[in-house]
């Protein structure tokens, strides 16, 4: 479900940083520890690969995930904070309780401490004492969708919170969110090597868009193209029982259309997918409006399926065009329904148009029982790495396998749909829609 | 489910019109038929009915719904129209499939013709030709939500109309469609009535609002009900998991609060619940957003769950203020959304608020199994009518029967939550919201 | 979706038995107190009312449900116990919950104790201490299916049932049950009235069959219902996907078919619907053997949803038959699935049986919004009843309204369907079943 | 979710056959055609590989899937069958759909037959003629879970088979099955081969408990465990509800645990797991019973879910010891439900058993959306691999990626759970049960 398109060329840093030494033996029941050596290969084809090696060129891959023979922090005096931070997205609750299970059951680590509100609870002058978290305390929490820590957006002055997690003697810090999480985790990090703190920093890459790079899939993006099917069957019912009916259902993916594309794909009843890696024109012979025009006029209504980051360009194109200057640029589905209204106004066409914004549902049901098991070992795998002194990094999955992802690596570039790759070429097909909405200069 | 206050003393036409004398046995394998003496009494209170008895005062009672053993139309000559209108609710095709079936299996009428698009399919100017309907057409359209007929708004001419009903021979209309659609069939059976034309119009009662007068229960409000509380969990959610987190639903219901009340019953997470019946007003000491502080401060999250038609004062004020004179009555969820981010904002507090407006949601998904049962013998009672030669008629659900109801009754006023009944007060139970959001002058 | 066949020439005891005068004021904040002179009747047919009234008989009605303006029991020195007892039923938890959350914020009742495992529970022999209830123990219960406070079948000595609530110093218990819990709590009624114990005994009827006399509805059912067309679904998917597959699931309804018959409604894949009040044969011309023959060689596929108390003749039957002369009385499920496997290999004829036995994942759901609605008001009635001193009563729903019923009542008889009624014709109608298969002689 | 472990040191033919050259330019608009040179890593272990390589061994790799350049048959004069064979499983419409799509719509493949229930369906003998299918006749088939087309299990003569083949025109042939259809599929292909007929063989393999060896996923595996799912909480919910109450779920998994051992991870209420994999005992200190007491002694119930493949020794053995020399060999679920009551009765504790079989349930329901989406891509590869004149092959998920895979090497031996693995290990942290149930001796 999760297609990527692997782009071979690039060359990034797959090194993890190790605050010191493992002498500790692992409490832990695996009879099949994990070494350091174990590496995933980042491209698995094979004629490139020989090329690689043909052209000596280096090798990528990733350290695997798992647990280690011998680790870094001694159970008994650990103390671990976990954070959740940005939007809201299915699994939040199930990585928590993950990891506090695996750092009871197998690690015997008893001081855990439950950081609210994101970032924000890392900095005092916000008033959130942290709570504590065990077994029993977070029993139940995934039947719930959210967080129950709570999150919140934006940043906090570095030093604070680096000074917080000091007073605390937070020494393992687990965080769980998205690009600016994770640009917040790579930030406490920096600071804490230049203090040369003795603590490490785990991500948990959360982005309900699935736009991380190098890593193949993250957690609650299987339950929200799955919760995106219904709206999108509504708008579907609703533009049948109207003459000339339009719906339109804006979905999640500010930057990548995986969450568009794949509910798309699921559902079957989108005549046109817009998402933010594909251009596309209003007007024009070969813009959107010409297309819906055709649509319509063959079978009298039409299914619009749109990311959030879709068009962009036409936001701030109008936003331009504004004679007051104002900045308008704002939602890209309000804006098309708008637009769409005037558009077959103007034409003399009755339309009738119905536009759903599901997100705030998509996003904070429970996770389902796939991202319920991807959450589980997600929280395992974060444990392993913490306890065996890893740090700077977050947990991938590459090639069926749990592998250690530098946080800046990843953090680099996003991952977005390919326009030339099988899933948006399966899109064109459900769809029907025109290859290209653009009309040539 | 249906709450309902009786107001007793009003007084109402409950006889229903016939075309003429029924001399045809009917062809209904039931061996038991309803004859039309019989009658459901309006109000089963027994004191109130001693009171009336004694009184000498009439005792309101409604004709009974069922087959009747001689009917008025021969089924192999007649021509039957159904039509929807209005917006989409739960078991349309459910109703539609209900009457087709009844008329094919039971009464051996096979000229079945559905109208498109509602009463614009009846207007040959539209240009939308009737399609045949029988029990192969309309095998799976219950698994569908909306009207596979296509609905529309807004009245036609009503001699079009009926002109229409006689060049189509058309003698038996089903009307399904809520108090729009009723006056309409009104119309268009008083207009046969001063033709003297030879046509019947029944029609079955279609409001997710629940709000039809002398009818305890219509269809779609139960599946309604259910599609709500998926919301309301998720607006909890996003509420907890932010800093003074608010959540605000909107949900349908614009002269009566029964799907917001209900939902809110069946969920549990809602803390204030609006409503048209019980006004409520934002500042001073007693407003609602003195309510929401007092919430915030003590809880840091809150549930608003409003009903469309609620605060419609508000609105119309907040029109009124407006210095430019624009008319910009609107939205009471996107109203509310706004004036409690300025009030916090005024107030120096920090909140975050997620609004959802599920509406095209709820109304599209299919019947439920409840509503599915119910529209079966909705649409089986309204063929036992029809041919029968009733007309002018809806069918109601009053204390557990089937009932013939007048449309001209039905449609005379509104059925609303009652804010001294136990319904309401249950709400206020469940949501701990204060009585009165109103400072008493 | 609960239709009953009013038996109306039946007379019956409607008095209810209060243990004293009512003397304190009530502190609940209702504006419309119920005084015990409201009453429902039992017939709201105007016709038979009429007839009654003319012939001097008496008009049966039951007394109204609702808060009294006086109450017996002080709620500063009450103490409440609540038990619940039989098989499993969506809503039990919702009960409970509605109970405790009635007594403790509107009466200021806060001495609620838990029976555990049913009556067991009242006998100290079992070794259950009773459990201490609030609205904090209660406040998330309604999200799990079951009762939290378990469940038990079969009797109890009753003195050994008084003497625990009396040295426990109950003196309002609520008992939530079936059939065997209403005999139950009638004895313990009885044993209370002999020894003038000043105990009152309130029941919320329990029965996922819907088959309580006098009791138009019980909770638990609507959710069955909808839970009952899945299964029924999956059969026909499985049967269609077999060459000649026959799909048989099996339901609840040990006396009545209620659920079997609803569900078949709801779903319209269900081809026989068997049921307790309709007698088939297997065998001759007439019998389900032929039927099923028939539709097989038209369809290729069937299926046959069948009452767990359906059939009890047959299997009576063939214990009866059987040489050694073990009694093999059992399922009607597998006996189905045995028969027609048996049948149709003698016919030499090839089939498939998928036999699908859904009943423990129907009664184990968390109550649907429907059926927790349902289940909050009637937690309030029943408090309501047990406040104002009233005992030996259930909480029955008639004609819209809740009414007290008294327990010796109700348990006289069963509800069952009409093999004459709406219901059963439009399941005949839905599934294009026999009206009879039965050989007559 | 579908976690295999990689036998490294094995080695397989994955070699794929070629009907003959490709000379027809494909009418795909893909851009980006795949090469037959394109190959996917068996293996994606970085130092596996560098060894390999090091002692000159084979790397073992996939031929990649995907639109090739050229193809063999010429879509204007193909014509194409389409088999579903085995039991049901989610997603069969959906594969069947996609094959249907995409030689209509990319390749302009016309004649398309659909051969009913399974092999049976190219037995003239068995009398079903094949059905012609187009987009049309597809276009809701994915919303109906089973096999529109039907299915069979067991054998058909080859040479029959090849025979309809040949008489019909077939040049493309899809199998969809199971490790039996597989085995069907390839003594088709051998038969082809032996005549030297100008027909491909391509098969996409379904296997509800995910146990083909060499692809990592197969269709219909998400949906059953998410459906799993909620009859383990209904075991629980009846356990909790029992005095001492056992709840059983017997979940698909012949020869594989994956059903289960996913479906506990991802619902956290099971208390045991057994599967195929790993050997228990009943009986002595070590044994379930033992542990089972333990649990009872402590939680007062406990879940147990048993894939139906579990503990097929302590049947055999069982039967083996029955003095009738009768073979009793039989359900893993039904036999634990009678020792289990068997051993308490004799232990005198009080227990009560439910015992959950939703099989038929989990395997019909339609995909959900995760495998909707798989199913798509399915057909997609699997009418690529076809037109390119390849054979004897099956559609394989391999380290994200389409791979071709001969039938062959596939049904040599079966996937299953390592019991070292951390699956395995996760399930028993998620259950707390002991780790061996066996007595050493």
């Amino acid at each position: 479900m999760t297609l990527h398109s692997v782009k071979i060329d690039v060359d990034f840093p797959t090194k993890i940083d190790q605050l010191g030494a493992c002498t500790i033996a692992s409490p832990v029941r695996y009879r099949q520890f994990t070494s350091n050596h174990e590496r995933v290969l980042y491209d698995a084809d094979e004629k490139r690969l020989a090329r690689r090696i043909a052209t000596r060129r280096r090798v990528i891959s990733f350290e695997e995930g798992g647990p280690r023979e011998k680790i870094y922090f001694d159970p008994k005096e650990l103390t671990v904070g976990i954070v959740t931070a940005g939007g809201l997205c299915p699994g939040l609750n199930d990585v928590i309780r993950s990891i506090v299970h695996e750092l009871t059951f197998n690690y015997g680590v008893h001081n855990i401490k439950g950081i609210r509100y994101g970032y924000a609870g890392l900095n005092p002058v916000e008033g959130w004492p942290m709570v504590d978290l065990d077994s029993n305390r977070v029993r139940r929490i995934h039947e719930d969708g959210g967080t129950f820590l709570g999150s919140s957006r934006g940043p906090q002055p570095v030093e604070t919170m680096v000074d917080t997690l000091e007073k605390n003697k937070i020494q393992l810090l687990f965080t769980i969110g998205g690009d600016g999480t994770l640009r917040g985790a790579l930030a406490i990090y920096q600071e804490i090597q230049r203090r040369g703190a003795n603590i490490s920093v785990v991500g948990i890459p959360k982005t309900i868009d699935n736009d991380i790079n190098l890593v193949s899939r993250t957690f609650g993006f299987d339950t929200a193209v799955s919760e995106a099917v219904e709206p999108i069957r509504c708008a579907h019912t609703e533009a049948e029982g109207a003459l000339n009916g339009i719906g339109i259902v804006k979905l999640m993916g500010r930057h990548a259309g995986f969450v568009a594309a794949n509910a798309a794909l699921a559902q079957g009843d989108a005549n046109f997918v817009l998402v933010p890696e594909v251009p596309f024109e209003l007007e024009g012979p070969k813009g959107l409006f010409a297309a819906l025009q055709k649509r319509l006029k063959h079978r009298h209504h039409a299914v619009i399926v749109v990311a959030e980051g879709a068009g962009q360009d036409l936001l701030a194109q109008d936003a331009a065009c504004d004679p007051s200057g104002n900045q308008k640029l704002g939602d890209i589905g309000v804006f098309l329904k708008q637009r769409i209204l005037a558009h077959f106004k103007q034409q003399q066409v009755g339309i009738t148009v119905k536009y759903i914004d599901p997100s705030y549902i998509i996003r904070s049901v429970p996770a389902n029982p796939n991202d319920c098991i991807f959450c589980v070992f997600l929280g395992q795998q974060a444990v392993h790495a913490g306890m065996a002194g890893k740090t700077g990094l977050l947990i991938g999955r590459w090639n069926n396998q749990y592998v250690h992802v530098p946080i800046a690596s990843a953090i680099e570039q996003r991952k977005q749909i390919d326009p030339e790759g099988t899933l948006w070429l399966s899109v064109l097909e459900a769809t029907g829609q025109p290859e290209r909405m653009v009309n040539e200069t």
